[in-house]
């Protein structure tokens, strides 16, 4: 049974209505005498929140639970934190249909109830760690719950790259860049690419090559398990980029490798009892038309 | 140990190196003091091969070890008999570089030697088990090493069909037809339709529509263990066709649901040790090049 | 100035709203004192339809127009009659939007109004011509609007095939077939299968390998008056099948070679002023939506 | 007649030979009797060739035509020179076979003797004019022979912007940005963003978004005499860059409207006289291969 939420949340111009819904959580919460506190960030997009602040060093009592109001945005940045303190989460969507954030503001207080009564489903979600080394020295770390993105730098340029699993060689490539994704990535950005969609419990990422200049590649599912390295050719005359989830960033320099491979602490992100994934996936992708 | 060597091999005029290759692995066994023997089909085609009759029902001895002769495509139909009689398999390569037979003919009796003193590498493939239903009698049941195939029938005509997966609805779709994959399908005929890669130790399923009339349509990857359903619409005024691995075919009437999952038992492939996945793929897919 | 009016129309279970269409045409244009007649197998279809029949030879003069009701796939077949006997058509669309007729039969009056007051664009479309050829003999001709498609026959079977484009050699094929579209048609099958969008007034055609084995086959746009040859190569063991628009339909024997150019005589397709391409194209494609 | 040469190369350490053959061509020129001139740049790369500087204002006399050596970047950036100068290029490749570098380093001497006695192919390839506009003032102008693209700015970010033809909406796009190609620019960058191959001569322009989040656009292929615009939504927080043929770039501003169309002075490109486009085409693209 949870005995505390921890909102978080996000202020973003487009979505004026996260502080409305943060609000109204708070407010019910509180009839339902559960503790409601909030994370550091939160509190500063939305100082006038009532609530008290919660270090990251106090989360992960059991009985915690997240709850992110927002899109699939927001709640990419909380799965980070939500893997660090080991606390379960839940989203609350402002804005389009999310596919992990699926609690609908319209009924909030319903919807509370049911979890507060246990009547939820959990799964278990992985993310990558990406990290790129320098004399055996760590680089760059960064964690991903959708995808590590190898792509352009500051200037648009051909990366030469050499993608090997489990330290085995696979291709060569000569492309704006590299998609590698999680089942939740796989409908984001690498479906943009020609990926493939991954359901969401499979224990496999997708590797998903971007623009690439030989015609013949395709993408390559592979398992959970398997590790990931990208080796940045010496002759690229300018540096690439890493992205983790669109947020964490570094110029990669020409020599350096980036290995990839699956975090040990998973994201447990609850859902609804009436989830249903290919009935977001319908919705999402607009299978629904035509 | 392997102590009985059961051939298979099937003529093709395309491929009249087949029997040649027999021969030459008769003569080598011999040699060694392996009893070789013959499955029936081997041998009508081939009726001087000078080797006993095996019939299916005495196979399955501990220390049996089928090779296959030819390309893929024989591999395919010795993949059907081999999980019948719970007999690993190994092939040896006629013809084009094959991902299943990958034995060279040019150094026969080196590579025979290592494998008959335990020198190879074991892996697992499923198979997928396709199943039509009527008024609760099973119509028709195929098995496939590679893939499952929706198509058009006799005539040429959209199908309307319903994807299912464990009894959920998914979508509709309307095209000229789907394959289910294998991984070990996934780089044949599910390639060309736009499907990714699927590493072949993957417990997973790759669904691919075919000329969809949806341009939104992916791919999607699976759990090897979930049970796919296809409900031909009533709708359609023709019958498509089903197809396992190319080959059983069956027309199935509009109402009627095709059923396919992953069969109980598994096929044991045997490779040579220096055996390597990624470099068939670069040879196979032409990655080399450009 | 419109004085005689062809109907033309075919009875679909699946548009069961076409004869009542067709009878409110009948009555509109009467009340308009403009002659109206059809042509056979619309009569043949629709026996009641109190119009009297117009013969084919007796077709072409000034002034006639054909008056398609029913969706794209009405128009194609009426596009095949109007260039023989270079009359112009308009089409009334019943059931979903169509690219080809965009008369709403909600407004008929209002817009039969306009049409015979010249308030209409008129736009030129070419249609193919396909031809085999058996020892300088014709063994096949056919017209197509959308598409000559070289297809698997009564067998699923990979053909193999060589494209010649002005008798310049381009390509082997390996693939399941190939369409050969016009700008009309590449919003059709031709879209399916990874080929672009031309614009209709293009005179351009656009080749789409369908499931090449080949991975780096990609769409050819070549100019409409390029000549297209399909060699079938000899080494195939089934005969695939040729057809137009999905209409006329041919075997084809190993070895023969299906020659396809531009026809002559352009179809005359009449529009309302309000039409506007893209409008068509956003709503059929669903760019309306997400 | 050709009586005067303009010798046009680029240094790069990627391609050394370039100087090696630029050296041949003075001797073979020289020993021809006709006059060899150099470019500025060209001089400045190569300060020790033994040639004389013609000012770009001195181009254009009847009999001048521009030798440029190296791969097809330098003859991307000749062309621009080229259509100022209304002076026809011919090519001779470094490095890898190139679309429009076709004379070979091999055989210097008879291609060029063949050259001056006009045994030759003369092709039209037409540019693209790029210009942004603010307060009716050009902000920014570029040619490019193969494409105009759209991309992200310094920052990796989904670009949105609507795309019009000749003034009327087509749609709106939330994407990485999008490809405008000419036929000569089909094979290059467009080609691996999913779009088809125009054939070298079509007076054509294809559209190519890239990793688009709507699943269901496609490439459009319309008129080379139709003027696109692309409108740059001003609800993009960041900005976008234009580049043509990836070397004039310039950031857009959000609201700002970026108008493409066809340059009125085109390339006059010279082949040898065995320049065969769709074996090159073979060549590039690995066709020859599996």
């Amino acid at each position: 049974m949870f005995s505390r939420v921890i909102l978080y949340g996000r202020a973003h111009r487009s979505n004026p209505a996260v502080m409305e819904t943060l609000t109204n959580i708070c407010s019910l919460l509180k009839n339902m005498n559960i503790e409601v506190v909030s994370e550091t960030d939160t509190l500063a997009f939305f100082p006038t929140l009532p609530v008290q602040l919660l270090e990251r060093s106090e989360m992960g009592k059991p009985g915690d639970l997240i709850i992110v109001v927002g899109g699939d945005g927001s709640m990419l940045s909380a799965a980070r934190l939500a893997i660090k303190v080991n606390v379960p989460v839940v989203g609350v969507n402002r804005g389009r249909l999310g596919f992990l954030t699926d609690i609908s503001p319209n009924d909030l207080q319903g919807q509370l109830n049911a979890l507060f009564q246990n009547k939820f489903v959990e799964e278990q979600r992985f993310l990558l760690s990406a990290r790129i080394f320098e004399n055996n020295n760590i680089y760059f770390e960064g964690d991903a719950l959708n995808d590590v993105v190898l792509m352009q730098g500051d200037e648009p340029h051909l990366i030469n790259f050499d993608l090997f699993i489990n330290d085995e060689f696979v291709c060569s490539h000569r492309a704006d860049g590299l998609i590698i994704a999680t089942p939740t990535g796989s409908t984001a950005y690498a479906l943009s690419a020609g990926g493939p969609i991954l359901e969401p419990s499979l224990n496999a990422i997708v590797i998903v090559p971007m623009m690439s200049h030989r015609l013949n590649s395709r993408p390559i599912v592979i398992s959970g398990n398997d590790k990931i390295s990208l080796h940045i050719n010496e002759m690229n005359e300018h540096r690439p980029r890493v992205s983790c989830d669109g947020h964490a960033r570094q110029l990669v320099k020409p020599g350096q490798t980036i290995s990839v491979h699956k975090n040990a602490q998973q994201l447990r992100l609850l859902h609804p009892k009436a989830h249903n994934y290919y009935e977001i996936l319908r919705k999402k992708l607009g299978w629904e038309h035509r």
